[in-house]
């Protein structure tokens, strides 16, 4: 028979058992850490009605979008889970308890040029707090404590998140009379860190956005405020008077950082940052960048904000929200890349691997039975093969425990257990067995994903 | 500004926050119950190259696909998983170790004709065990005991396994120089359960078929043999003898009965049920369906079985396996319909709603960081609104507990917690807080998903 030969799409992530466990445990922290703060997971599909999924896009989004027809339906698979989230908002409104707060880990898809370290499938990791009408100023200072203890939990401990204040920076363009030209502005002083403050006032004064050599002086002035929180906060309230959206996200600012101890967030994992402004269009007061320290050129790995309306496009109802987004196919790439996985994490697939050396596999698969009823997951192993590559089979996969049961064994209802790291072996009975395992199990528990390599 | 209508397309599930915590709890009870079998978590792309996805595909299954171009490429969506696992395992064949045991929770695409209950967007929930050249029968053996613990951690009771094996029906049909015409036959034996064994006479009598009256007696006697697992193979084995392929199914059989008990299957979730096929050009030796005992109409809720070539459109690898497959959504919907879904289970997104009765909310912040700390899911409610209005945001969502921190508490470094259900309320240190609502969860912790209406 002709065979065809048989790929996975490039753009598409698909991992190897040990790694995708890696994966697994990941999602399984962040779904704890996301459950802590009392975020309800959700699910929602991920193909929509083109005309829903795109009444708000349009642009780049537009052309990477996975578009079709099926039947006479226009359909597209989602390219972030946002609008996902609006929809439902809006469709179930009634239904929902506000604030609501969801999470939701799933898969979003845009057809971008294929290259290293791109993903045309990949996982978001996303929170949103939606509020009806009104939204309390304390969920966005919570919103750097889930970041905080999610990156901690995961075993990242070199990393910053960067707050700043959209408020803040539209009265501040506002004062200099050049709200007209902010975006533009913005777009430009994000460049900061790559090209330096001398070319980012050559282009904040060239010809297309035309700032006079004192504005753009101001600017650099201003985005250039550095130094600890405190700092920082004394520097802004010299502006304060001049400009009333400056003013109001003056005290946002100021109560985010006020509440951020009490939410447990240590000040060296967070910095007042007035150079990061996120989605022009989109975000209105706090926003979040999250940096590796030791990888600045990866960028933000967990970004969001807080915005005024989250689903304008499908109700009248003022839905203001605030959210944060883990892009985490494209992190989990990153982390294997720079060494950040914990070799130490356990991959194994079971916990045990039973080998009976009898013709009778009775007592080996009740044993392999009481070890499951324990709550320790355990394969049996009965392939017709030689004892060196059944314990191959152990080794290679990364299994801890080996357990015999041959005729001695059976005789004296007991097993044998051999610790694979240690290379001891015991004879006990299948109670102490079920101990020893569990004791083996509890040790390695508690191990994290991440392992920061040392520098 | 124009709104766009929101809605979610027909045949795709999108469930209320309640609804989807129950059936994220079942989801995570299966992959539990699947791990303790020694299963590793696979995840493969949704989209796959049409070429490959479809290289065995035909007939019906095309019709449904979603498929599609994307610049120049023909693309569809997995239509279930056993395709994308035969793909994996020909294209990473070097990188595993066999027997290779994974089980995959994802989304699968059928575009069916839309009707209530039927699903274009749902969940499977599959486990298979794969071979490289050989596979030994225990792996069938196992199986039964997975379907049984599984159903069982979900929180069902009346359910009943019911496995046949297809060496035992070709075997018996090569007897009776049928062969040629057993695909027919097992169609219409499969109707037995709806049109009774007379009307089954009648079809295979007929001019399509074309049996003699004796031939259709023999074949309704033998799908006839019942009683219990002994009795049944006690009356195959009169028929032993006359065909090796039979005898080689029979023996196979009665070593997967032999080991059930010690798997820890009670004899009475367990049935040999010669009327089951299964796939007819794929599955060649045990196979497996799992039957609500109060609702037969709804068919198997669990089926699979074993197959002598996984993947031999990609690879002339010999690769048998077993395996079988959950429709997660669609039994959903089947126990919501059915008032299976147990309303003890906790859908609460926190388990304690912390409301702050004073200005400075940094005490309670501190108190809601002190739960999180200790496991305990916590949520902040700081929206203006009134009392009662806070006390009904938990009501609604059904949290457990709510603890108010007002400044005769802050006073006394004491928090003062409702338990919801009771209504009691105390007035208690942090520490007494945690410990009290750290008991009451325990006491609420390992209620099933599923419980069973009262007949």
């Amino acid at each position: 028979m002709a065979k065809q030969k048989p790929r996975t799409l490039s753009g598409f992530m698909e991992l190897l058992p040990e790694k995708q466990v890696q994966f697994e445990k990941m999602a399984e922290l962040l779904r704890r850490s996301y459950a802590l703060y009392g975020f309800t997971p959700l699910d929602t599909p991920i193909i929509e009605a083109s005309e829903v999924l795109l009444a708000k896009a349009g642009g780049e989004t537009e052309k990477q979008i996975y578009r079709f027809t099926k039947g006479d339906s226009d359909l597209s698979l989602r390219f972030d889970l946002t609008v996902p989230l609006a929809k439902y908002v809006a469709l179930h409104y009634g239904e929902l308890t506000f604030p609501f707060r969801r999470f939701q880990i799933g898969k979003v898809y845009r057809g971008e040029r294929a290259q290293r370290g791109r993903f045309r499938e990949f996982y978001q990791a996303d929170i949103d707090v939606i509020g009806d009408g009104k939204l309390d100023i304390v969920n966005e200072a919570e919103i750097p404590a889930v970041i905080y203890n999610t990156f901690t939990a995961l075993g990242l401990k070199r990393f910053q998140i960067r707050v700043n204040n959209r408020k803040i920076l539209n009265g501040f363009y506002a004062m200099l009379g050049l709200s007209e030209k902010s975006g533009d502005i913005m777009r430009t002083v994000d460049k900061l860190d790559k090209i330096g403050p001398d070319k980012v006032a050559e282009l904040l004064t060239d010809e297309e956005i035309g700032l006079t050599a004192e504005q753009a002086g101001e600017i650099l002035k201003f985005i250039g405020i550095k130094g600890s929180q405190g700092e920082v906060l004394a520097s802004l309230e010299g502006y304060r008077g001049r400009n009333e959206t400056f003013d109001a996200g003056l005290d946002e600012l100021t109560t985010v950082v006020k509440y951020l101890s009490a939410f447990g967030v240590p000040e060296d994992h967070f910095t007042v940052d007035l150079t990061i402004a996120r989605g022009l269009d989109y975000y209105t007061g706090t926003v979040y960048e999250t940096a590796m320290l030791d990888h600045p050129e990866i960028g933000s790995v967990c970004s969001g904000g807080r915005y005024d309306s989250l689903a304008e496009y499908y109700t009248d109802k003022q839905l203001p929200g605030v959210g944060i987004s883990i892009g985490l196919t494209r992190l989990f790439y990153v982390l294997e890349e720079q060494g950040y996985l914990n070799d130490q994490l356990s991959t194994a697939p079971a916990d045990v691997l039973v080998i009976p050396m009898t013709a009778d596999l009775a007592p080996a698969i009740s044993f392999a039975t009481a070890l499951r009823n324990a709550g320790v997951r355990a394969q049996l192993y009965t392939e017709q093969r030689k004892f060196k590559q059944k314990m191959s089979y152990a080794d290679k996969l990364k299994i801890p425990y080996v357990a015999f049961l041959g005729e001695d064994e059976i005789a004296q209802s007991a097993v044998s257990v051999k610790d694979m790291a240690t290379g001891q072996q015991r004879t006990v009975s299948v109670d102490e067995a079920i101990g020893m395992v569990k004791a083996g199990l509890a040790g390695m528990a508690g191990i994290a994903p991440i392992k920061e390599p040392k520098v």
